[in-house]
């Protein structure tokens, strides 16, 4: 199973990505990859592997770009080479922790979308107390979504916690800020009715955000607006508190004798919280998995979300995903 | 300053309710109360006052009635009762613990609009880590929210921060997913051009909800969907992650021993969090101030909602934005 990387995307490029691959590279014997990025830069990091193919190039798109047009003009970029490569047969999947914006769009462009898909959804799984995860679409894909989207999203995040997550039966909600049938926007409220007819889903009815962290579906569907405004709303409390938790921790000497007594109970509460634990985001709707590794990504996090790129891959999810799409447009007939 | 109060609404009524108002009548000297609902049980809980008037009625709305409904059919209800003396002129403000969707229908068709605002909304004061807090509207009146509304929102929050928080030239942000100008929704981004247009606005641009904790503005405008969806959000993470420190803090003996030591630390963190201190959601846009406190109120929390409308009452907020609204109709001509 051959893997297109970006190595120069992120913030830590290209020393982590290359950490986190040779890492892959060793716990997965069928992993093959194609590096995109600065030979000079990544050859000294990669332990030598016949697996492991780079392929230099000097362009690079930055966080700071446009992505629509980055993607058009550089042509020659790492993360434009990478979803070239994909386009083209040569990987069967692309993992690149650079600009988001531009990935998605590199995706739509490059990678292109699978036939009956109306838009692609970015989907990342997020960690649960019990640390189980749930995943969740969209999370900023497209910032304004329809009933029949939201349906779609539903189906993919269905096959994908089934397929590379191994959960039975998954049970889909959908975000609201209710869980009554009737609340809601009409968004929601219609999107409600279609999931409920919905064969073959597993839907549970209307969550609401207070209850995400407690597990309350493996699959949450959403607009892109109400996705990416909870989920930086998740991030920025967690880090208020651990940051309020902080202070307090080093407040006085008594704190801190109490704190050090607390150490590893605090850093694997720390570890709960993290989600690249879980791999990257998704792009689900392409032809082939596209995987977004977070920005701030370290080896380990890329070597889960490179895992994830190569799961999605062998189970086929694309093409389950294609199949169900067909199904589902010819049931509208 | 006579205010009306619903002594049945809550999960803690009346007890809580009275114990609260025993307090404010003790700390405010020129607060004189009309109390509604169960006399009987009121009496033994009421410090005997000159300034308090218990107005018996048997019927109660309950969380789980229909709230416009309710209003309608129980007019003898405690929070119709209570509503019916500030529209009567007999109470200049009232407070409610209960159903919020029946005190946002009995502010509406009870108490009334204020002539020129389209929507009135729902607006809590919210804690930040600095303890200086910042209001959010709307939190869930309407679920669907036009620009102009978005813009009214900002005009009420700022006379309400002014005028009863003390704030001089309140930040104005608009609640988005990105701080550039050109992100967001269609809503976002119609609501962006007229808050930068309005005159006597402090407006500061977009704010993104990871910031919101930190203080990034003193009022933060977004339509009602969204606004619940992200309070919610933040109750939950915050809740989350105090259970899985709670977890933590027990897990072995040694983590006790250290709990032990951070007791006082981990209490100031939980207060810091604990929004009831900063009073309970004003319902913004209607002729009379109308308080919902925290359905979980216990006495300080309901004396603090009830401090809170006679600051706005003494203020004269609802004239104020009477006057905003009329003075923006008539620009808009």
């Amino acid at each position: 199973m051959k893997i297109a990387i970006d190595a120069m995307g992120g913030d830590h490029a290209p020393k982590e990505i290359i950490l986190g691959t040779n890492k892959a590279l060793t716990e997965l014997p069928s992993l093959e990859v194609l590096i995109y990025g600065d030979k000079e830069k990544i050859t000294p990091l990669l332990t030598p592997n016949s697996r492991a193919q780079v392929i230099h190039t000097d362009e690079v798109i930055l966080g700071t770009d446009e992505p629509v047009r980055a993607v058009r003009r550089k042509k020659s970029a790492s993360m434009v080479m990478m979803a070239q490569a994909v386009a083209d047969g040569e990987a069967a999947a692309c993992v690149s922790a650079g600009n988001t914006g531009a990935l998605m769009a590199a995706g739509l462009f490059v990678v292109g979308r699978i036939e009956g898909i109306h838009r692609p959804a970015l989907a990342p799984t997020l960690p649960t107390i019990d640390g189980r995860g749930f995943v969740m679409l969209d999370l900023g894909a497209n910032v304004d979504a329809k009933p029949e989207h939201l349906l779609q999203y539903a189906m993919m995040g269905s096959i994908y916690a089934e397929k590379v997550r191994g959960i039975a039966n998954p049970r889909v909600g959908l975000l609201n800020i209710g869980t009554e049938e009737k609340k809601g926007n009409d968004l929601t409220k219609e999107a409600f009715q279609l999931l409920s007819k919905q064969e073959g889903l597993h839907f549970v009815g209307n969550v609401e955000s207070r209850d995400l962290l407690n597990g309350v579906a493996d699959v949450v569907v959403t607009d892109g607006f109400t996705g990416n405004m909870v989920l930086k709303t998740i991030e920025g409390t967690a880090l208020s508190v651990f940051s309020m938790l902080k202070s307090a921790l080093t407040s006085s000497l008594k704190a801190k004798l109490g704190a050090g007594l607390l150490k590893n109970e605090l850093y694997s509460l720390k570890d709960k919280m993290d989600y690249t634990e879980y791999g990257g985001a998704g792009l689900f709707g392409l032809k082939a998995p596209v995987i977004k590794a977070h920005g701030s990504s370290n080896a380990n996090a890329f070597y889960n979300a490179l895992k994830q790129a190569h799961t999605m891959a062998e189970a086929n999810v694309p093409s389950k995903i294609a199949e169900a799409a067909s199904l589902m447009s010819s049931t509208d007939q």
